[in-house]
């Protein structure tokens, strides 16, 4: 693939091109805002370059659409995708950030940082002592690349770490990887922390609903996926009847989250406004162009996105 | 070395005596408390295993003392010792719990917890990119087996971590390990945390006073070694001239605090009732037991305690 002009659409444009600039690409490249892309810029670009899209696009003329951020369902979840255009997605530090992110939620419950908050507040001296995370077992749903730094992280510390993918295929750091239909309902029942870390398709759209939360007793319930793979209401339910003990929420079905969304004031609800992985431009940029010359190369895109899966 | 009589005293003694049923040791046991411990106890015993002691009493027919806990600061700072006396302590899961409670206050900080959780209860949808454990550097105070295994855990996040003891010998884990006399200004200015995990003796005792903090520079200051190992004033002193970011204390001077403790109400200071590194009974019985055992053999005794040095 000869890929000659290129077209970057982002709020981080001017960083972008800073960086960009420094890596001396030998290609025409222009950047544009949601607000003044034209169709002519469309048909000028080999390449589009974009953390979302807006589905008016069209990419008739464009040979590869590249993500600068590791979901695609912008792109592609409920939307038609042209097969001849390539799509890769932003593959950097999303695993080692959310590894961190979970592991500080986990080590904050398992540390008993509130009580100790409120005991302070009180002025109260009475001890606890905190569990260690080699006594506690998690169920990660997501076993990529993203899942599996989580599990890795997780396993350092001697947790039991169990996996859901589509596959169920074994991958390193899991004690064992069920299919999402064939995870034991008692395992759901024995683990502390469930973390979803699935991208969204139509297979983990709604996904946390009351058919999981049923099964699980007085859990942490950590969400770095996508905001749609859970069903709201049962999430609310699940809380009320304790079979969630606390969520930490990174992701929304609608972001920002609206003044009136019940989890701003809910007790045992922790809000961040979609910032476990965040990446930055350096690194958006360092995948952008390894992408790029490896394209130009030929060689195998660890970074393909399987349209057909969703990611 | 034969023992044949144990006195034990602890307020867990109850625990503790279960468990040892358990291991069926062919030996004379004896459990009392502070309050029913009498000299004809002391007499009859071979071996006084307990958490601390009080300096009243008489160790001249006990030939081995067990400190339950890992800290022997309670038998032997500012105390004569007998030589002839054998004085050993409990080395468990102390580095491992440790390792996760500093961890803990580390995410809690990089990523933001309070901040979001004030943005949660302003509605406030801003986003803030957590930086990264690898781009943070610590000196932890004490590499021996808890500082080691701090610095391990760590390490594994890809920290920068450096050292500072008696010998300044290096250690798997550290950058670079530094004698306390030879820790570089420079580095005291560029490290985000400093941590203590010294033992209490003559050297360490009010260390972390204004000759160290003058140095720093918006450091989170974590002390999970000995409350006596800091100059309180200038600590307090150190927080007012931002040079100290925030505190973490587990160990203070006085324990329990006293309600008109300056550290409570605090804003920068994070208070937890020295529990850090719990001994579970479970675990102090086993490496009673192993101990022991190892005495009886005759084999080496990787927890015996060098009174001249103090741990």
């Amino acid at each position: 693939m000869q890929i000659e002009n290129i077209l970057f659409l982002s709020k981080l444009n001017h960083q972008i091109a800073e960086l960009i600039n420094g890596y001396k690409l030998d290609k025409n490249i222009c950047y544009v805002t949601e607000e003044n892309i034209t169709e002519e810029d469309l048909k000028w670009a080999d390449a589009f370059v974009s953390f979302k899209t807006d589905a008016s696009y069209d990419y008739q003329k464009v040979q590869w659409v590249h993500s600068l951020g590791a979901g695609v369902d912008h792109f592609v979840h409920n939307k038609s995708w042209d097969e001849a255009v390539l799509l890769t997605r932003t593959i950097t530090s999303f695993g080692e950030r959310i590894g961190e992110y979970v592991l500080s939620y986990l080590l904050k419950d398992i540390q008993k940082h509130d009580q100790f908050a409120e005991q302070k507040r009180s002025k109260s001296w009475k001890s606890h002592t905190p569990a260690m995370l080699q006594e506690t077992k998690a169920v990660i749903y997501g076993t990529g690349e993203i899942g599996q730094k989580v599990a890795q992280t997780l396993a350092f510390f001697g947790m039991e770490v169990y996996g859901v993918s589509l596959s169920g295929k074994d991958k390193d750091y899991f004690n064992k990887v069920y299919k999402q239909a064939e995870v034991p309902k008692n395992l759901l029942n024995e683990v502390e922390y469930v973390i979803n870390t699935l991208p969204l398709t139509d297979q983990t759209e709604q996904l946390f609903n009351h058919t999981i939360f049923q099964h699980v007793s007085n859990i942490g319930f950590i969400n770095v996926g996508r905001g749609e793979s859970v069903h709201d209401a049962d999430l609310l339910q699940a809380l009320e009847d304790k079979k969630v003990r606390f969520a930490v929420l990174d992701v929304f079905q609608e972001e920002p989250l609206s003044e009136d969304s019940p989890w701003w004031n809910h007790p045992n609800v922790w809000i961040t406004p979609h910032i476990s992985a965040v990446t930055t431009a350096k690194e958006a940029v360092a995948c952008f162009v390894d992408t790029l010359q490896n394209i130009e190369k030929g060689l195998p895109l660890e970074n393909k996105v399987d349209v057909e899966k969703g990611f």
